[in-house]
């Protein structure tokens, strides 16, 4: 194998009540990404979309992610990465988790898939690392593995992956810059143990939703109590988008990853439709630009494209 | 139908991570209950094991439960309830649940099935009320419903039913006294959040291991991080019998209810025997008076034995 092209498709981490442990993938949009064996040891990255990110490996995230994998291999070897991001960086869509998953995922299959799918989590965080300061998974499980998971716990890694029934996605990325950064900062280090046990009966009550198929469940765990109450501040429109995205039937939703993009899920394509027109209305009165767009729930995670031998 | 006799089993709340929202139904022990229609109107009760318990409908538990449900009704009826508890009051084993659940779903079938479930949990909880203060639901469901049970939220009320792998339970119970409200006191009020993050990461991985049938994703996810390393200093050899019960084997466990009996789950009855035995080896060694047994997950719940038309 000398090259591999493959899809990585964006991801909603913090689904709602699951703040750092449930994660979804989106079918659209995604990055394509190709790598390629070079007779030069070393890693060279090129971006060829226009969002000027780092091309140093050591400050990209996807360079993050390979240094580390590269890191386990003797002879040192040498690779060629050509990224065109479509994920906007910053939109809360996990743009940097495509990267570090995408990039991981390729050289696997450059080398026979030598690694476990666990192996590549750990270096894929090293490249989170490099985006957010933090080494965290719950956007890089479902990039890689596909439909939703569950990060049971990160310190040892324990992903599980959630059977779910289809699911359409609607989601609203207005044109503000919230930092990932912040959005930690302001979350409290304390927190009510009603609250907690309110949000725990949601989160059981969300994985025995999407694994009965009961959407009617789903929709009713759908509720954050901690982390969208104090976050929602930062994301001008939020409430209106919410209490008119559940009037025109969807089965509800929150902050994607942590921000600014805002996803509601719905049953079906048509309420996803009507959703996407709510929130295109609200931002248009509002002045604000936004795009917004209608996806469905991505059970492949990253699909090769093209393998050239 | 003129009487109904049935037997209503014990019950686990408050399931490791699953504090004051998951519970589990036991084949054993169980309370046998007769309730008769009366020409007299009004409630009489009459225990007929030696526990002391009040027979004064408003102060007994399934007086309670009972009078709440016929508060519903017109024109006022009579029952006469006979209770043969078996399941030892202040166990932890939800024996208060069993009274309540008992009384009300008998009543329901001398009314023909007039009420449903979810009636039935907010008449007993007016039961639970009068033996812990609280209006709880996590051992009723359970003893209701059998198998595992998510409350969900508890206003509204949404119990949801986990349907589980067979397991079998071992239980000790020290002979010492833990009082609910004690047990609840000394609970934080404000738990720190990364605590709750990793503590609904369990939630998760354990409603995913039962619906999985998973075993070893339940041992994993059988963890808490809240309020086991709270209450654990009420009863002596907490930690010695987990960690001799999981060395035998076990998948985990915790306290039961709110205390004083301990038990831990295993996926085979031989390895729950061999729990058993640690368990009275550590209070032998101790010189403290506990009773011990094995029993099985109890699907069914509240079992009708009689009716008499």
């Amino acid at each position: 194998m000398k090259s591999v092209t493959l899809h990585s498709p964006a991801t909603i981490a913090n689904l709602v009540c699951g703040f750092d442990i449930i994660g979804l993938c989106l079918k659209e949009p995604y990055d394509i990404m190709t790598l390629e064996w070079s007779d030069q040891p070393g890693l060279t990255i090129e971006h060829i979309d226009g969002y000027g990110l780092p091309i140093l490996p050591e400050e990209n995230v996807a360079g993050g992610a390979l240094l580390a994998l590269m890191r386990e291999l003797e002879p040192e070897i040498g690779m060629r990465l050509i990224i065109d991001k479509k994920i906007m960086p910053g939109s809360g869509l996990g743009s940097s988790a495509a990267s570090a998953t995408g990039a991981v995922l390729a050289a696997n299959r450059l080398l026979q898939h030598r690694f476990t799918n666990e192996e590549l989590l750990q270096f894929a965080m090293c490249g989170e690392k490099i985006a957010s300061g933090v080494k965290h998974a719950d956007n890089l499980a479902p990039c890689l593995m596909g439909g939703v998971t569950l990060i049971r716990s990160i310190h040892p890694l324990d992903v599980i992956d959630i059977p779910s029934p289809e699911l359409f996605i609607s989601v609203v990325h207005p044109q503000i810059e919230v930092k990932t950064s912040d959005a930690r900062r302001i979350l409290k280090k304390e927190v009510p143990l009603r609250s907690a046990i309110k949000q725990w009966g949601n989160i059981g009550g969300l994985i025995a939703g999407l694994m009965k198929g009961d959407h009617d469940l789903i929709g009713r765990s759908l509720e954050d109590v901690i982390i969208e109450p104090i976050r929602n501040i930062l994301i001008p429109g939020f409430e209106e988008v919410k209490s008119r995205s559940l009037a025109a039937g969807a089965l509800g939703g929150g902050i994607a990853g942590s921000g600014p993009s805002v996803f509601m899920l719905s049953k079906n394509h048509d309420t996803a439709v009507a959703v996407e027109s709510e929130m295109k209305a609200i931002y248009s009165r509002m002045g604000l630009d936004a795009k917004t767009y209608v996806t469905s729930l991505n059970s492949e995670g990253i699909h090769i494209t093209h393998e050239a031998a």
